[in-house]
């Protein structure tokens, strides 16, 4: 049997049994392990270098708008987290604690930070006295625990690594301004660094954060037609101001609440990343985060000449600002191939001794399996070029597959077809919670974003049926999107 | 009073009172505030904007030597810990531990990781089968918790933030090279990017890291004389391979043991880099980690064109890579100088309305109080050559500081004049634990570093007089340095 059908063989077709397929891609990758306790993970150097990619696009986008990162203790007193009611409600049942250090119990039990709300609400009611000292702009990269049920890599863990902001402003405008600032800058990055088209929008108010008095989000869809929520931003009015006791002396010298909001994404974006783009050969990285964007491939490397050409043209890409390897190890060009196309690199370059005559590669795409020869000196503006086409392809090819699997539906027939065959439902809803977890109850998807553009698609709410359109020819109500969630 | 006196009055000298200049320094500098629970801190944006600094700066280090990042998880069972004997008995008094989540007991109680070399081992074992794995070469950068009684920011704190690296290897000698090399990308990283000069040995038995066959370490020197241990690098043998069962199949097909190492820096440097370069105006900061690089200051800003011309050399110096900043605040001339005086910028860019006329500005370094009138055209050039001067210039001061403090002592005597004096002693000891022991409880100094190069510096032991001198004429013993420390 040829070595390349063995090895696809590893991983579980993704139309067999999407969960298995995940799994099997995230460890034979080497992405991840499991940690020995529950629901914890290793991050392992292949996924934790896209992170760090992740990492750096994102920085580069907050400092843009004006963003210092900041580092806060992970211990919280607990008597901090319960002094927002909603918030200690929502987060209490699911935390960490510390109650002892070596033989010794702790006069206060300690919170592990399931989110940084509390201990930088009580920093910056020490910090902000007038309003020469705001906005507050800072964002904070850290661990954080939240003890989950059910667990998986990247989708949901007891530990996972993410950014929070965190923004303090002398008038609600502000506070909604930058909340929508960051909503964008989200989706900015969700698309042209993840290649993942997102819909963003506002979150019910059962979906909201706890304390949060508006929650926008942004949801991805995973080629199961799942939707993974990937980033989240909230405005919350005054009411950690007034649970924190955070005011400041305004220009007129009168004492005033500030207004104040967070947001946040994590490690989940990995597991996006994997579920948008993956096929059943394992992963495919868009370049912008893929650890190795180019790999080079050395073919009959015994004849002389092979290597050297392949490290001279490891040279020139790396200086033209390619993340390149060439894999010198003892491995049939068959393993090798496989190996790099299950890691998801987007370029597969050939250097072979015939091809080098003829002073060309082979490079082979990803994204589409297509290969051409490229001329070698011509690959320095080359390989730049054709990643930067790979990046656009799979966005818009993330965008096609989005499009085509979103139904707008009119009733609950309608609405539980679509979300039981892969698809999102675009409908109306009346607005009630009781519709809400009525959808929930019969066909386990949720309710996700309302878009901005809130172009009515139907007169009826999707689950009660009550008519929305109204006399004067508007319509109450909302349109939403719907889908079974990660 | 005019405003500067005022302002600088606010730090305590440092002749008077070392340790109240320190948290003087640092609470107005904006580098830190204190957390709400006991001994943890708030490393504020000014402080972990050198932070990643040093992160960027280290890491270059650390892949061009072929080493990688990872995570692992925080938390550690409980049953990890206490595989390593030496380990556990050095580390298990100061452990915090989650022993619930919400209101359920957890069934063991875990350890939040204090260092990671049992949860990364137990990895190991799983991912090494044979010498194609190895070696392996991994570095986190992570938070770690250490319960200490007395505890101060960055120098001391329950929790702060560092870098780990863990590797295995096939032999003892590849271990103790990489050991030694990791010492090396220390040394050279401290002198070249944090301006200081440190002592590198080996560590006594007494001051190794629990679990190590041998620790070396790299000692800087406070302007108090005493010292701060910077970063430590350690040999494990088959230490922790033999607690956590970590085999290979060698190439002979035999299974062995590896051999490992680990390696460590933290936030203290960035107490190192306050205590080694400031002074009574506060902080003076190395341009490789000042988080700004030159500030400009407009004069007479009122009068047109200053602001104008001030974005200008922003925009041309940003360009040439320098880390720049206006200061267009609403404060005198005479305040903001003393406040980024205070701040530690190597660079202060002086732009008033005359000197555009004359086609030049002000420039005035913190590192020796010189000033110069530099052409607009020529900074481009001329202020990142400046700061390269200024970085060497730094190293330079604190090496001459340094060595003009370590005094080579033949008794006790001698020892203890020399580290109550502000200084670090050089001698000859016998390589007994009791007059390590004794040294400290008569001078509260303590065996810093064993210096690779051994050249007697006497013939007795600094404590107990022995006689080291052998009858072949070669010495028994060590020369170590003593010093107070942090």
């Amino acid at each position: 049997m040829p070595k390349q059908e063995q090895f696809v063989k590893e991983i579980t077709d993704m139309n067999v049994d999407f969960a298995r397929w995940y799994t099997d891609v995230i460890l034979k990758t080497e992405l991840v392990d499991y940690g020995p306790v529950k629901g914890t993970m290793i991050i392992r150097p292949y996924a934790y270098a896209i992170w760090e990619n992740i990492q750096a696009e994102l920085n580069t986008r907050f400092k843009k708008t004006g963003h210092k990162n900041a580092y806060f203790p992970m211990f919280i007193p607990y008597s901090y987290l319960v002094k927002e009611a909603e918030h200690v409600e929502g987060f209490a049942p699911e935390v960490a604690l510390v109650t002892h250090v070596g033989n010794e119990e702790l006069p206060e039990k300690l919170v592990v930070r399931p989110t940084s709300e509390t201990i930088i609400c009580d920093s910056y009611a020490k910090w902000v006295k007038s309003w020469r000292d705001l906005p507050i702009l800072i964002n904070q990269w850290a661990n954080v625990v939240r003890w989950e049920k059910t667990t998986r890599p990247f989708l949901r863990t007891s530990e996972f690594l993410w950014q929070e902001g965190h923004t303090v402003h002398e008038t609600p405008e502000e506070a909604q301004e930058e909340t929508l600032k960051m909503l964008e800058v989200y989706r900015e990055f969700a698309e042209n660094v993840l290649a993942i088209p997102v819909l963003v929008g506002r979150k019910s108010e059962k979906e909201k954060f706890a304390g949060a008095q508006a929650t926008y989000g942004m949801e991805a869809m995973m080629l199961d037609g799942k939707s993974l929520q990937a980033g989240t931003s909230h405005y919350f009015g005054d009411n950690f101001s007034k649970a924190f006791d955070i005011k400041y002396a305004s220009k007129e010298g009168d004492l005033k609440y500030v207004y104040q909001t967070s947001w946040g994404t994590s490690t989940r974006m990995i597991g996006a990343l994997i579920m948008a783009h993956g096929d059943n050969r394992g992963l495919a990285l868009p370049p912008k985060v893929a650890p190795v964007q180019a790999i080079i491939i050395p073919i009959a490397a015994h004849k002389g000449g092979v290597n050297e050409k392949a490290a001279e043209i490891k040279e020139t890409l790396e200086n033209a600002g390619v993340r390149v390897e060439v894999d010198y190890r003892d491995q049939s060009t068959g393993w090798k191939f496989n190996e790099w196309e299950m890691k998801g690199v987007p370029l597969r370059i050939e250097v072979g001794p015939r091809d080098i005559e003829n002073g060309v590669v082979t490079v082979a795409r990803r994204d589409d399996f297509s290969k051409a020869q490229i001329e070698i000196a011509s690959l320095e503006k080359a390989i730049p070029e054709l990643l930067d086409t790979i990046q656009k392809n799979m966005l818009e090819k993330a965008r096609a597959f989005r499009d085509s699997h979103i139904l707008t539906v009119q009733d609950m027939e309608g609405l539980t077809a679509a979300v039981n065959s892969g698809n999102f439902a675009k409908a109306m809803w009346c607005g009630e919670r009781s519709c809400e977890d009525k959808v929930k109850e019969l066909t386990s998807a949720s309710t996700r974003v309302m878009p901005f553009d809130q172009t009515p698609v139907g007169t009826k709410c999707v689950c009660c049926g009550k008519n929305l359109l109204k006399e004067d020819g508007t319509t109450e109500g909302k349109v939403i999107y719907f889908a079974k969630a990660y």
